[in-house]
């Protein structure tokens, strides 16, 4: 057993694996928030997060968890008793529905199977059947983290310009930001919701708001209760370089350091790294003889795998095999996967034989939990990344 | 000029001066916060929080600044359109004030002159004038951080029972939580608001609310929307030692190394040593021949001191030059005192002689800024150090 | 290519991988040398430090290398002239020959085909033949960093003792402390020599040399002049728990933790990973088809693996490849291995998917490089990590 | 008492407070000492370490303490025998000149009353009688931490030059280099000896020496036997950018982030800061009424000062008071300055203000101690300070 020597693998699909130089960022002395340093600070980082979103415009910076982000989006820019559409494309689709209607809103939930994406197809239905445009939003979630699955958001984005509906589009990126190809803009998206532990490489507690004009512009006769999540005067002090209330500056040093390692990689290398890295996860899962649970080809996650088994087999109890044994945490089945599937983060600071690590760990641990496969999965991984 | 070695003076009333041991805790690798070692740390540290609330009952830990552990008091015990009680003691409660307003509440905002506390007395004829009990909650702030004055909060308490009025009693305890005496089952507060940057010596980025089984049953009729701040899945996420959502793990690092401070130094050890760092310090100020803003005795702060200049000083002027000269952030006057004093921070991890450094600071500060001063101040403080 | 993001994976024989907490550990304030904190510091280390070397004896502490620690032993315990006895093991027994010729010794220098460490029976039979007892000292290299060829300490102890002979037996355990089971004590050595950057765990910066009763006398008559690798002083000034000299204050912090951590696992265990970590690299290094360096099945190391290529192929180009396309540093071969051998390090803070994402590199380079390898090398491995 | 919370001050004449910067820079993950990056740091921290010894030429850096260095510098430019000419112009001159005489060297020691420097007078004196050039070099300590005397090198070359004498110059800057200023080139000194734990503001742990073109002359025929201190083998693997033994690569992390510092500083601006603390503080101590020990003005030290008690004061009373009461560290009084003295270290990463909480604390022990002062010495400070 070598459970406490070595670094601990933390191959959840988030938190991440903070890098070094993150942390040691985040170590920095507390200054103070209304000083010049600061403002150096926070004008750095609201400047350079913004291309990471692929906008041009403000992106908002909460002290909160993503979960926050998402109570951002849906109270700036909505009123009691507004319709949404929104899709059961997992748990945590679910949960942002159940948000919306603690929060007095109408939610059309579309059903589905947990291992597609929403359809766009069904989008371009529902918006053309609302003639009165009583839909106000339409909420997606980019990168489903309970199931490894990434919705088409451009061709959601083409669904709703074809149906003429002046919804807005509120995507929750949480685990896709910083790891797969995302653009605020140039799809079209109103609010993007995000947070820092996942593709962004910090520890948590930022959330994210990028906000499109129009969303601005709904904003001011959205009429939820709001103050702590209230974007006007966040952006209003943003201009100055400052915030309304004291910023949680240790993290956004951190998010500077963050930053400076996704520029130099750059967006593409990292988007590239993540879908190769994906790529050698499946051809693993496969040899091995498993399934992914991912359905359709077209939306496989590349930040994220997870893992179907056999109803004879407990996922719950492979995963703690490979953590007593090899001391790597994987991420549960959730909600109705609960035991069905485990999870394998690909995503943030990973590298090749990290993942050739993680893969063997996962591959042996099956083996130990008495899950029959083939021994090639690693081998298939290996040839993907060896190109 | 010595603006660039040595260590910053961060003598703002917080962000304090984050301990060593407490950044390097936070540098900790981010765990998985499903897993049994998060477990551990959050049981850890929602049980060792308790008593420096002064309670035996759960505390709430929010990843937000001290303003969203407001609202979460507010949203979780009110309802649209109840009346509230408050008090102009400063700067904040004014903000608070503010808040309420605009999530849907009703204040009664009694007039104060920024230099005075909470009137106990007028707590009481309030109340008693209120023979309907439409005042669904009082708001106080303990210790105003603009002002450097402690409201009396068990005299308070002791007006609204002589009222025998039902309202609940909401605190905000940012700038005293860990500096200043505070008991929160013993002196009856429903709602105690805090947050980590103060007397936790923590960065910023944790709200706390520690709440009486009254407010919890307060809780269950309330009606505002909330969804993030909702105290029912946290506690009962907490329960199990986890959270509903993805937790600050790295600030929850620091504040295990926080508590462990506290707890080594004792709490009545902490508040004694505040206590006589703030004696320390209006002693200088009164021997410079200034005046200290607070203007009862029995509410001096022991965490900050506003000290007021003439109208003919601008005591922006002599943080600049303090800053320049010195490398020392103090705090600005807020709303109403802008340019009319500047505070001196002598919370959280803090010593004799760093307050040394700090008001030998102050006085050449004063000094050079051509504020007129009796030069023995800073020897006055050294007799109240030296005992 | 995925060079610049994840974890860099530094399997050379050392310096090894720091653990996280190690180096938190380092980043303390440094403290008054002469002061009490600092007593209760070297007081635990100093103590803690024994067992690791099998000793109940002092050990001292030099902020020096590794080789500084090697010219400690000698010019401590010799006198300019005196003949040692030494063994051709390898690149670093070569260079500690050099040393002691440079001192001023006469180094009687066995030759070796740098593949099998030292052999019992020469030892026995040259001392047996040196009748007039003019070898003062015998220079082992216990395991060859160079090579991966640990010597059986045990029985070149027995065939000193077999030929009844005097000379004193200086052990170089520079890559097998705290990594390979070593008993400076039982196994009768006189002084051990080592270093921080490898089992310990630690940055590179300290050397070690624990000493025995015999070793201190022999210290008596010694003449190589000497001052600052000088026992006394430091052993009197240890006594007090301070040093003789301004002590490495930061790393002993870091040797403070790392000791924690051996503590922690249990130093049987520590060795039993490493023999299985060891025993896992053979099989995957027999399973491609190459050759182990090491030509004795009884001295194969358990802290590096050299693994022998061809004529035909350079062993350096492979190690290039690898660090380009995997961001993983090997260890070259040295001396007159250059080009011929690449030495994979498996020792210090280390677990079965660090050591399974290693030699996924190895066997991808390999592969990307040309050499004509079995590709089930890695499978064997894990064959033996599963168990 | 406060001993418990707030920072340390660590007022000795060093170690010094490590910038928080350099510890984070520390904490960096150890690299392979032979690949790209080891290359990258050595080159940079090799040439930009120069311009602290005022030099154009190599730099030597080991592992080891300041005394490591001050061997370094006899053994690699003298031979058994030779004699040197040494001064007692405190604790660590006579230190050095026992390591002399115990490498085998002959030491002509000219006394003194540990008060003053090296008198450039008697330099000239003794080479003038010493026609047959038998003395092979002068030993001067440029700053005596023992006593805060700095000796007056450039009048001392003058002397040497005056007497048309070969005799090299061996000067110990430990405690004046990157605090006080030094010109290894223009001063035509021969061997600059020095260590990381002042002024370059790093932890103990890296000893230097500055090398002049007659002194790696003198080098080739100098007979003391050496190897670890051997410059030759260091300036060869250091035009590759390495070292012939495994570097201390942390504390080279650190280096790099303490040249930084200083260079943004700037070296005038560094020295002339430490020129401006060293007035202020004796500035003090002649407003106390108490006596500073260097007894010739041109002498000052800018980096330490020795303040005299009266035979009725035990200095080290003083110094415990301080530690208990105020939680800072002075130095002690040295050798027969035992208990008559104690010294304030104001070199290193130091400001205004912490110099001010020092003399503050300083001020207050006295008084507590029963020493009778004028309270007005720190507002003396505080003048000079203010400019």
């Amino acid at each position: 057993m070598a459970a406490n020597s070595g670094r601990h693998f933390l191959q959840i699909p988030g938190p991440t694996n903070v890098p070094d130089s993150v942390l040691r960022a985040m170590a920095q002395p507390t200054i103070d928030h209304r000083g010049p340093d600061f403002a150096e600070l926070a004008q750095d980082v609201l400047r350079r997060v913004r291309p990471v979103f692929g906008t041009d415009r403000p992106v908002v910076i909460y002290p909160s968890s993503g979960t926050g982000a998402w109570e951002a989006a849906l109270v700036n820019t909505l009123s009691p008793g507004d319709r949404v559409l929104a899709f059961e494309t997992g748990h945590f689709a679910t949960l942002w529905r159940d948000m919306a209607e603690g929060l007095g809103l109408v939610v059309d939930f579309v059903p589905g199977d947990w291992r597609r994406g929403v359809d766009p197809a069904v989008v371009a239905e529902r918006l053309a059947a609302d003639e009165q445009h009583g839909i106000a939003a339409v909420m997606v979630v980019h990168n489903e983290t309970s199931t490894g699955v990434t919705s088409r958001v451009p061709e959601i984005r083409a669904a709703i310009d074809e149906a003429n509906h002046p919804a807005l589009l509120l995507v929750d990126t949480i685990s896709s930001l910083g790891s797969i190809d995302y653009r605020h803009d140039e799809w079209g998206v109103d609010v993007t919701v995000s947070c820092s532990q996942k593709g962004l490489m910090l520890p948590p507690g930022l959330g994210f708001n990028a906000i499109s004009e129009k969303a601005l512009t709904a904003a001011e006769g959205a009429r939820l209760p709001k103050s702590y999540w209230n974007w006007t005067p966040i952006l209003e002090a943003n201009e100055r370089s400052f915030f309304p209330y004291t910023p949680p500056t240790n993290l956004l040093y951190g998010l500077r350091e963050a930053l400076s390692l996704l520029e130099a990689e750059g967006l593409p290398n990292v988007f590239a790294r993540h879908d190769r890295h994906a790529e050698a996860t499946r051809a693993a899962v496969r040899a091995w003889g498993l399934e992914v649970l991912c359905a359709d080809e077209r939306e496989h996650s590349s930040s994220l795998t997870a893992v179907r088994l056999g109803e004879e087999h407990d996922a719950n109890k492979v995963r703690e095999v490979i953590l007593d044994r090899f001391d790597m945490s994987l991420g549960a089945g959730l909600g109705k996967l609960t035991g069905r599937v485990f999870r394998i983060g690909h995503l943030g600071d990973f590298n090749d034989l990290t993942l050739a690590g993680t893969l063997a760990g996962v591959q042996m641990g099956l083996e130990l939990s008495g899950v029959p496969i083939d021994p090639n999965g690693l081998q298939a991984a290996l040839e993907v990344l060896r190109g």
